[in-house]
């Protein structure tokens, strides 16, 4: 066995890692960690630590760790047939009937499932398709796509693009010109403070449909958000807020893109998100859940009215030129079955629900009356904690004071992991599904030390 | 065990495959193939064919199917972790190790790997790496990225701008404005048909130094290009090529990205194309190869020089805001691992050199005189036959008739499995790396019937 030493050394000395200090990293300024295993919601290093993950990951593996359920089926589809395209017809058992159970858990006017293998190639997938639809249609002007200050939708050029985070767009010159944003449906950092929910949510679907005009509507193709923001912050949406913007796209004839990467498959405690706030989706972005990480799988879920205009498409301009190597790949899609059915036999949907629920009225109980903690906020077992300066100003903290990730390294000490989010002061909350009522104490009692470690002896 | 016609029903309702004719496959009208395993090169599917694959899948399966080696790692690596992300300094003995022997393997210049899980993504990585880079380095202006006509770089909204076939920028709105295209180096499909190679080179060089003038050289940030042309049809470059354009690209110091997701880890007989035509390359992306398919991953290869430059970045503006949720997948590592050990283990890029000569001389000797081959090219196990109306003038046949298309249906008679390339009558031989003589002739042997099969009894 390698020594950990060695190892370190050559992590520093030739492995890129995401979203890293690239400097610090390679001049050892900052640690590393090297993952052996994990089980439940724990994982375990190299060092000997055991931690609990209270973000699964990166809110992606959502029946837990060590599910021997999914290894054994990767296993075994390894072993008989590892790989082959699913180009032109060609499929697997396991890609054909993970389709079938893809397109019976979603809503239903949904209608084919197109796969690749991250979250942000799928949003590529989805507004290739956007353009060709409307080019089928013979509305080639009608291409721009509206996008959320604060939605997350990936790291590429495009899906960076759709992205509303400044992280993601400085020094990329991102967004590019086909991306326009609208506003987040952040109701804490709504600018008047005097709307209630519901006048928030009609200022947004106001300036939104402001927006199509001023576009012109004969040139906006689709919207894309998701229905609860996730890396934007873990923000539900205000009441009424889906109903709302539905109305205003189906007006001008603007489809729309779900990003379910995050909230498809449980997490909110019902199957999709579309399902938990009533969105009729053209589209639906799903990743992570899908195989609860286990290996690297996407889909585009392509509604009945989609899918007509792409067969169209098809007959009148022959086979579509869309295709990854690793589209439908019989492990991931091994995996995929494996991870759906544990979900069902494990009772992950509901358990999402009622966890959350409870999880969320600890975390409230526990912190809301700190000075710093401005709010308490979730949907299923998505939550967040946002620290600020002022309770009542709801001023911002002063970003040069690092205090969210202050937080994530007092919460690390005592065991657990939690994200401090790319945009604000603010703790992300997303632990697999499988979470107990004692494992969301942990991290509530954990939680409560840190930023009291954090701020009271400050 | 399903029945074979509930799968196939299961096929056309739910599953939406990439490069396919959607309406056609959706009705019916088009065959279906339901893969069920694979040993050495060879595969077999529900209905009891087994059959040569001569294009290794999409030319990835290097090392042949059935490799327990690979699926033991898979395995042991499902079990113990599945996954973990690598974000911030975390990973894996799998994610280290393997980065450490790439960069062994790579050429001398190269110093760190990003990962992500295919060649278009991995592209996608180089072009923000690009912007990134020449932002550090206060070069706003220079930002636009030249590729070939016929050059493959992925199918995404940027990867397939930089995509020279059009196949793939049809109905998609594509190339984006950033991409501008040079001359494919495609010695056969010349103009001026007097032009020695030396001079059909000269003619590409001073081409490309042309196109830089007229777009100004201070915008202009790289120039991507596969070693061998790949899906645009498997076409060597003609003498001195890479040695000439090199030249240009540091004369107005344009970044180069060498492309070698085919050409990576043996394929024309050297561990890297860029070892084979004396490259130097930038940022090289690797994908199919690294792991033979056996999971999905690629690879950013980044050299020391532009290295350096992302450190500054990260030292004036913090953490890279790029990461992809699946860079660095343990089980993807994993295979990795195991897979670039049998590559050496099993002697495969020697393999790749000698048995790629045989076959194309076997391929020359068996059609080259056809009056319907106009060319039989290739480089290591990289092979091209060119289909032409007529062998003088190598007028293109009527695209109508299909040709290409049917003489690959007439070769899968034969159990022979290649590919008709997208744009022209080209049929495709990338087989797996360890292919022996036997085989070779095999495949040599069905060609020569299907081309009769095809054109001597029109």
């Amino acid at each position: 066995m390698l020594t950990n030493d060695q190892l370190s050394q050559w992590d520093r000395e030739n492995f890129f890692h995401p979203s890293t200090h690239l400097a610090q990293f390679a001049r050892g300024e900052m640690d590393n960690r090297i993952v052996t295993g994990g089980s439940g919601v724990h994982i375990e290093d190299r060092d000997g630590n055991r931690l609990l993950d209270a973000f699964a990951g990166l809110y992606c593996v959502n029946v837990g760790y060590g599910r021997t359920e999914i290894s054994d089926a990767i296993a075994k589809q390894a072993k008989e047939l590892a790989y082959y395209h699913s180009y032109v017809g060609h499929g697997t058992e396991a890609s054909i009937t993970l389709s079938k159970m893809i397109i019976d858990r979603a809503p239903k006017n949904m209608s084919k499932v197109y796969y690749g293998l991250s979250g942000s190639d799928a949003n590529e997938t989805n507004i290739k398709l956007v353009w060709y639809y409307n080019n089928v249609l013979g509305r080639p002007e009608k291409k721009k796509i509206i996008s959320r200050w604060r939605g997350y939708h990936g790291s590429g050029l495009m899906t960076g693009s759709l992205t509303g985070l400044e992280l993601f767009h400085k020094k990329f010159d991102l967004p590019l010109t086909q991306v326009i944003h609208t506003d987040a449906p952040y109701y804490y950092r709504r600018e008047d403070l005097s709307l209630s929910e519901e006048e928030f949510t009609r200022q947004c679907a106001e300036n939104l449909d402001a927006l199509i005009q001023k576009e012109g509507p004969d040139t906006v193709a689709a919207f894309i958000g998701e229905p609860v923001l996730g890396t934007g912050g873990l923000v539900p949406p205000p009441t009424g807020y889906w109903e709302a913007i539905q109305a205003v796209l189906k007006k001008y004839d603007i489809l729309l893109i779900a990003d379910e990467v995050v909230t498809g498959f449980g997490r909110l405690g019902t199957m999709f998100g579309s399902d938990h706030y009533g969105i009729e989706a053209d589209i639906i972005t799903s990743a992570k859940g899908l195989t609860s990480a286990y290996a690297p799988l996407s889909a585009s879920i392509v509604s009945k009215k989609v899918w007509k205009v792409l067969e169209q498409g098809t007959d009148e301009f022959g086979a579509i030129g869309h295709g990854w190597t690793y589209s439908a790949h019989p492990i991931c899609a091994a995996a995929g079955v494996a991870n759906l059915k544990l979900i069902d036999s494990m009772g992950l949907v509901a358990n999402a629900g009622e966890i959350g629920h409870y999880f969320k009225n600890a975390m409230t109980d526990a912190l809301s009356g700190h000075p710093n903690v401005g709010d308490v906020r979730g949907e299923g077992l998505m939550l967040a904690v946002e620290l600020v300066k002022d309770k009542d100003t709801r001023a911002f903290l002063d970003t040069s004071l690092l205090s969210g990730a202050k937080v994530a390294t007092a919460l690390l000490k005592r065991g657990v992991i939690a994200r401090a989010m790319p945009q604000g002061d603010i703790l992300g909350f997303a632990p697999p599904l499988c979470l107990t009522k004692g494992e969301a104490d942990t991290i509530v009692g954990a939680m409560s030390e840190a930023v009291r470690e954090v701020f009271d002896n400050a």
